[in-house]
């Protein structure tokens, strides 16, 4: 008896510690599985190490990198050597600076069109609407309107009638839950980066939100994080 | 008194006749316009020339060239040596094979990104229903759903409560209209390219559906069109 062929799925792998989980969701789940990373104008290369690294581990179907050039519009201290990255300052406090004008548009848009090529009609994305609420583009509404555009974007939705759904599921997990799962599905977190800041070995500078958010969760888990750390404070549950 | 700051707006400019029309329709209601045009792994670097040349003679505010890798993904005669442009084919059957996978999408991406540094609250695109009733990206509720998904998508949107407003002026606009009412505005069609399949020096093949479209449209509205062919059809009106 032939087997099922699996079913395809793109995925936004950034290296970070909420995509890996994603990723271990989405082959849990029997996707095949074709992740995708961007070079868009970040400061740093380490996040597109540890994106390869996770994806050699994991039984990924392929892994490509694309170049799209976002720091050319400005406007973000993760793409733009004239913003500081913020240390040390109070979480969950409106938009923060290192918001990239409309990345998560930009970054689900290439991933329709690799979609509409490799006829899969799914997309994984590791966004998070808790640690994340000052993102207009990680909430559950702007997520349902871009699959709603993306089911009559393309030839296939035109043609076969089929529509695109768009996976987001840490979407209403905290960073606590995030990596109690991801540590039952097998993650190796010592893959991941999450640094808004790192050092030129890649070491986390222990301070900017994305550390301290992360750290807060491996403490509240109860578990020790193996980043690599500059300077790694002390943090209490 | 002072005067009002002119409204600014993003603009998609191919270099096509289409986009130089919808250029001319921002400019006559006020916006000071921001022009994007793509290197996008197109076979030819024609239609960018094109698009200069259109954004230096008319009034624009500023012209950037993004460069966006879509040929990797394949699917397209546009973007892959390996898929023929059709010759004289019949029109409007189907979804052709020039179609680039959810190329819309990706452009209306990048310029949300764009009028969100710049804080501009409008997209201009030359998008038409009629002549390119095979491609989905070019329909009106694509268009509707996009500009829905992009009023959740920015900071503007969630901090300001802006809403985002796709302009395509030439929606339900066939071939000669766009023509006589750009010729009203005065734009140089001489500027323009149509042809998916040029000659070294620039000249349209006649054959392929972009260039047969606008001959008719010429033909229709009694215009010559300016534009060099290697070889000219006859067209009939």
């Amino acid at each position: 008896m032939p087997s099922i062929p699996p079913r395809r799925a793109v995925l936004l792998l950034s290296g970070g510690l909420d995509s890996a989980t994603t990723l271990a969701i989405a082959l849990r789940e029997g996707y095949a599985v074709h992740a995708l990373s961007f070079r868009y104008g970040q400061r740093h290369a380490i996040e597109l190490e540890a994106a390869r690294r996770i994806a050699e581990q994991s039984r990924v179907a392929e892994h490509v990198i694309a170049t799209i050039d976002l720091a050319m519009f400005g406007g973000s201290a993760l793409t733009s050597p004239d913003v500081a990255v913020p240390k040390d300052a109070p979480l969950n406090s409106g938009i923060p600076v290192t918001y990239v004008p409309a990345r998560n548009t930009v970054f689900l848009s290439f991933a329709l069109a690799w979609a509409e090529v490799l006829e899969a009609d799914h997309i994984f994305i590791g966004v998070n609407a808790l640690d994340y609420s000052g993102y207009p583009d990680c909430r559950s509404d702007y997520l349902e309107a871009f699959e709603r555009m993306a089911s009559l974007a393309t030839k296939r939705a035109v043609e076969d009638g089929r529509t695109l759904r768009i996976h987001a599921p840490l979407l209403r997990l905290g960073k606590r839950e995030i990596i109690e799962l991801g540590t039952r599905l097998g993650v190796d977190y010592a893959l991941t980066t999450s640094c808004y800041d790192p050092g030129a070995a890649g070491e986390a500078c222990g301070h900017c939100d994305a550390c301290r958010l992360r750290l807060r969760g491996f403490a509240e888990a109860g578990l020790e994080d193996p980043a690599v750390y500059r300077d790694r404070p002390v943090v209490t549950r």
